[in-house]
């Protein structure tokens, strides 16, 4: 399976990597992967294969795992952006920026073939310096079987304090 | 952990019973199960307590988890409602009907504490004798966390047929 050289999830702080769908750190979690699409200039993507398990009915993939996809891949999209337009690349070594979802919105247009690679690409407007909206397609097969849009908002630093 | 002692998932045919967020016979799912709310005359309910790796960032949940949640909890409404409507509750012995998500709206209210019970609340309209459209409320520790709307439609009888 195709696998991104620098994903911005590498470069998140270790304190934000215990994401079940994108931290590293998750021993237990699915470790998407966001970065640059190399043939779609100025797109993100994300490919995953999903675990025999993750299936809806016998061969076809389950709803929440594809919302998870969009949701990780958004937040991601939304953080190598704004990594980009503050001067710095995935692998540079900078601490890129962590986002949380403010809502997820998941169309279903087909089943979804399980035993292909997933790819989710998409694309990142900004509402507001630390708003970004991603709206993304995910192909299998080469056909895009969902599509999603992700509002994503920079985590604030006292994220964890104030809501103890 | 309260149990529901009939879930409408219990009734699923088996070869509808595999998936990943509800199926009773996925090894590795989340066998999420929703009922009526005995609390709330015709709302319907889904508890589950996530596991230790289905967090954000520590001690609070993660999103896909949450879609998840609201994904199965509204299929599984739509089902236990229009079986109601053909006359059968959960434990009838008669097989419920089968549902797919069309679409998914997620809102992040506030972040989701680790370590309780979440409950989701649903309450279902009928858009179309086939298509319900089912609204849902989650609690942690008595505060709505996150909310959703799933379009589910019947299952056809040719659905894996049909997308081979």
């Amino acid at each position: 399976m195709e696998k991104l050289k620098h994903a911005i999830q590498d470069d998140y702080d270790d304190s934000y990597s215990w994401c079940y769908g994108c931290g590293r750190l998750n021993e237990d979690g699915l470790h998407l992967r966001t970065g640059w699409d190399e043939d779609n200039e100025g797109n993100t993507i994300t490919i995953y294969e999903p675990r025999k398990e993750h299936k809806a009915i016998p061969g076809f993939i389950y709803g929440g795992l594809l919302a998870s996809l969009i949701d990780c891949h958004g937040t991601g999209s939304a953080s190598i952006f704004l990594h980009r337009k503050n001067g710095y690349e995935p692998g540079d070594g900078k601490d890129a920026p962590r986002f949380v979802t403010a809502s997820l919105k998941v169309n279903f247009l087909r089943p979804t073939p399980e035993g292909v690679p997933l790819k989710a690409i998409g694309v990142v407007e900004e509402i507001h310096p630390k708003k970004f909206r991603v709206t993304t397609e995910v192909y299998a097969d080469g056909k895009v079987v969902v599509t999603g849009v992700v509002t994503a908002v920079v985590m604030p630093d006292t994220f964890i304090e104030d809501n103890k």
